[in-house]
C-alpha cells in the first residue's frame, strides 16, 4: 500500500506457468513483488482434461496461488482482473473480483495473462462446444459428458439416443487427443456395467481436425502412431475436416474434397485454437508493437515490449520465433524475465537474448499409451506414458495435492474408477444463465475468481 | 422398459441415505428396482461443510450413485427429478435432467426425497445466506468464504474491510457448529501467513441461534462443552438471538430482551431449518395423511402412507415419533422398508413396527475437538473426535474415495492445508444468474443433476 517504498516494484500479471515461475525466481531478489491474477489459483492446464473426464478434482489441478507462494515474504498476491495497463504512468488497473477497482504502480512489469479459446470468429460455437481453458470449462464439460450418458439411459427415441451417445472433439492437438482418448476410455472401460438400458460401449467418439495429421508438431511418425492408438481405443479420427457450423444437435463439417456433411452429436468439445489475452492488444496499441493473428505480442529478443525495456511479455501472450504456446515456453520466459530484472538491479544488465530450451513434448492417449518427442528421440506406447507420468510427478512435487493426485491416478489407471464425477446445477445451467444476464446487465457478471456473489450485483 | 415384467417393481425416489440403504437391502430380492434421483450422486451431507471450507473435493462427498451400485444387477438408476406421484395409477413421473419426461410404474414405492433448507418463510434470505444442503450450496459458500478474505486483502475502506472479515453462521445445530468451527480454523490456522495487508486472524466468526443453547439435542452438559470449545477457537457464540433480516452487508438480530441490533457481515451461512421435499405435500393431498410444519408426512408405524401400504416414506420426509432428521433414521428407515417388501413377497408380512435404534450423535468443532452422545455416554474433546473419525472411516469404507478423503484429512488435521480451494466463475455468479433467468424463463432452469446445458434450453 506504500507507494513511496524504496524497493524496486515488480508487478506480475497472471498466475499461470509464466507468472508463477517469474514470481518464484524473484524469491530472494531485493524487490517488492505484486502478483495480480483474475483467478485465485495456479491452473495446471495440461491436466484440465482429467477434471473434465472425472479423474481429478478441481483442487488438484488448481492449488491456491497464495498457498503455494505463502512463504515468499517479498510477495503480495491480489485477486483481480487487470483491465488496463498504462505504460506512461507505469500503473496497472484491476477489477477486484467484479466489484472494486484498484491500481498498482510498477517499476518492472511482467505480463503473463495467457490465452483463451479461439473459435476463429465463430464465437457462437462456444455455447455448444465449450473450450478447455479454465476450471469452469472443465466442470462444464464434465457435466455435459457424464450427463449425456445419463440422458441416453432415459432416452427412448433412437435418433436422439444416437445424438446423446456421439461425442465430437474438434482439434487434434495434445488437448484434443487427450480428451478424445479419455472419453473413449470412459465409454469403453470406466462406465462398463453401470447402465442397464444402454451399453456405453456403443458411444461414438470422433476426433476432427482440418489438418491432415494428428499432433502436427510431433512429426509424421508419431502422428501416425497416435492415430493408430486412438483408433484401437475406438476413436474415429477424421482429418482434413473443417468445422463450418455447430449447434445444439450436431456439427456441419466440410471435407477436403469440398463436400459438406452433418455429424449428429449433443456433446462437443472445442480444442482447436487459442486467442491471447486482450491485454496484448492494449500493449501493442500503446507501444506500437505488432500482434499476430492470435493476438500475441511480438516482443524483442529479451522478451520486452519494443521501446519499453521495463515491460516483459511472456508465455501464451508472447510471439517470438514461432515458439509454441506450451507450459515450458511460459516457465522459461517467466524465469528469464525475473533474471533480467535481477541483473539490471545489480547494475549488470545481461545482453543475452531469451533462448528456449526445448525439453520435448508429450501427449497422453490413454492409460499406458502416449507419444513423446524429446529432442530427436521419439517414444510411444508404455515408455512414453511412463515418461509422462514421471515428469508430471516431478512437477507436482511442489504442490500439496500431489499425493491425492497420485491416488486418483492409481484408481483410474490401475483400477478403472472415475472418482470425481460430481456435477452441480450451476455448472450445468449456470453458464447459459450467466450469458443471458450478461446481455442485459454486464456489471452483474464480472469475470472473476472468487467474489461473494452478492458483491458483484 | 418392459412394463409387462413379471417381477415385483420397486421404485425408490432419492439417492440419499434413505434411498441408498433401501436399494442395497433389496440387492438379493426377486424384484426389479428403479432408483430415480435428481442428482447423479449419493451426497454424504454430514461432510458438506468440509467441501465449503476447502478440505474435501465435491467428488469425495458425492460419489456417483451408479458407480456405487453398479454390481447390483436388479437395479436401474435413472437421473430425473420426480415431480408427480400418482397413487391411483401407481406411477411416478419424472423430469429427466430438465428436458424429457418419463414415467415409471411401481408395485412398491419408497419415497426418500429428503429435505431442503428452510428460511421459515423468509426465502429472500437465501440469496444472502446460502444453506448447506447441496454440492451447489457448499461450492457457493466455498467461493464466498475464500472470496471474502481475497476481497479484504484489496479493500482499503475500514468499514468494508470489517464487513468482509465478519462471518456469521445462523443455527447452532451440528452443521452450524461445524461450519463456525471450520471457518474459525481457516482464519486462525489454515490461512496463517498467506496474506500481507490483512491478518486473517482478525476475522470475526459469529455463531447465532434463537435457542438458549448450542446443540440442544446433545443435552446441557455437552452444549456447554461445545460452547466453551468454540469460544476457545475464537468463535463468538450469541444465543437467544433471532435473525429478523438478512441483506448483502449484514443481518438484523433481535435479542431475547426484545431489542434489535445490526451485525455487519458480507458472508452469512444459513444452517437453521429444513423443509421436506414438496413430494410430501403431494402424498398428503392424495392420501389424506397429515404433514407437519416442516412439510414432513405423518406415516403409520410401519413407515407407510396411511391407506397405502405399498408406499413407504423414509428419512427427512417422514414424521414419526419426533424422530430427528439424521442420517441414521434415514438409513434404518430405508432398510426397514426394503425388509417389509421382501417379507410381503415371501407371503410373510411382518407386523413389526419400525423401531429406531439410536446409535448416538456427534458434532465436530475443530480438529481434535468434538462432542458425542452415545446412549448415556457423553464424550468430548479428543476422545469424541477420535470416535467421529473412526465412525466416518468405517462408513466411507464402502466408497472408492475413502483413501483420498483420508489423505485430505491428514493434510488438514495434521498439517494445516486446505487442498480444495478452487472456485469457478459460475459458482460465484451463477446462482444469481440462474435465479434471474428462472424468473423470466423457468423452463430454462430445470433443477437437475447433470444435463448438457444446451438440452435444457
Amino acid at each position: 500500500m506504500d507507494d513511496t517504498s524504496q524497493r524496486h516494484r515488480v508487478v506480475v500479471v497472471g498466475s499461470g506457468f509464466g507468472g508463477l515461475f517469474a514470481v518464484k525466481a524473484l524469491r530472494r531478489a531485493p524487490v517488492d513483488v505484486t502478483l495480480i491474477s483474475s483467478t485465485t489459483y495456479h491452473l495446471f492446464q495440461p491436466l484440465l482434461y482429467q477434471v473434465a473426464t472425472g479423474i481429478l478434482s478441481s483442487g488438484e489441478v488448481a492449488p491456491a496461488t497464495r498457498d503455494i507462494l505463502s512463504s515468499q515474504r517479498n510477495l503480495t498476491v491480489l485477486a483481480g482482473t487487470v483491465k488496463n495497463i498504462d505504460l506512461d504512468r507505469q500503473v496497472v488497473r484491476a477489477h477486484a473480483l467484479g466489484r472494486t477497482w484498484f491500481e498498482q504502480p510498477y517499476d518492472s512489469l511482467i505480463v503473463a495473462a495467457g490465452a483463451g479459446q479461439s473459435y476463429f470468429g465463430n464465437d457462437h460455437f462456444a455455447e455448444f462446444a465449450p473450450g478447455m481453458k479454465s476450471i469452469d470449462d472443465a466442470l462444464e464439460l464434465r457435466g455435459r459428458i457424464f450427463g449425456a450418458f445419463e440422458m441416453a439411459e432415459v432416452e427412448t427415441d433412437p435418433e436422439q439416443l444416437d445424438e446423446w451417445l456421439s461425442f465430437v472433439v474438434v482439434g487434434a492437438g495434445p488437448t484434443g487427443v487427450e480428451m478424445a482418448g479419455q472419453i473413449a476410455e470412459l465409454a469403453h472401460r470406466a462406465l462398463r456395467g453401470e447402465f442397464r438400458r444402454i451399453d456405453p460401449h456403443q458411444a461414438k467418439v470422433i476426433l476432427l481436425d482440418a489438418a491432415p495429421q494428428v499432433l502436427p508438431p510431433f512429426g509424421e511418425k508419431l502422428g501416425v502412431k497416435a492415430k493408430q492408438k486412438l483408433e484401437r481405443l475406438g476413436v474415429e479420427v477424421q482429418l482434413g475436416a473443417m468445422v463450418v457450423g455447430v449447434d445444439a444437435d450436431g456439427l456441419d463439417v466440410r471435407d477436403a474434397d469440398g463436400s459438406t456433411r452433418r455429424i449428429p452429436s449433443r456433446t462437443k468439445v472445442w480444442a482447436a485454437g487459442v486467442s491471447a489475452s486482450p491485454l496484448g492488444r492494449q500493449l501493442a496499441e500503446q507501444s506500437g508493437a505488432e500482434i499476430d493473428r492470435a493476438g500475441r505480442v511480438h516482443v524483442d529478443p529479451d522478451l520486452t515490449l519494443p521501446g519499453h525495456p521495463e515491460v516483459f511479455v511472456v508465455g501464451d501472450m508472447m510471439a517470438l520465433d514461432d515458439l509454441p504456446g506450451v507450459a515450458q515456453v511460459a516457465m522459461q520466459g517467466g524465469k528469464y524475465a525475473a533474471k533480467q530484472i535481477k541483473a539490471r538491479l545489480k547494475g549488470k544488465p545481461s545482453g543475452e537474448p531469451f533462448h528456449y530450451f526445448d525439453k520435448g513434448s508429450m501427449a497422453v492417449i490413454a492409460r499406458n499409451q502416449a507419444v513423446a518427442k524429446i529432442g530427436s528421440v521419439e517414444l510411444w506406447g508404455i515408455p512414453a506414458w511412463l515418461a509422462w507420468l514421471f515428469i508430471h510427478l516431478i512437477y507436482l512435487v511442489g504442490f500439496k495435492n500431489r499425493f491425492t493426485t497420485l491416488v486418483s491416478w492409481f484408481v483410474t489407471f490401475v483400477g478403472r474408477g472415475r472418482p470425481q464425477r460430481a456435477v452441480t446445477v450451476q455448472q450445468v445451467v449456470g453458464r447459459q444463465a450467466i450469458e443471458r444476464v450478461a446481455q442485459t446487465d454486464p456489471a452483474a457478471v464480472g469475470k472473476s475468481g472468487a467474489p461473494p456473489s452478492r458483491s458483484v450485483a
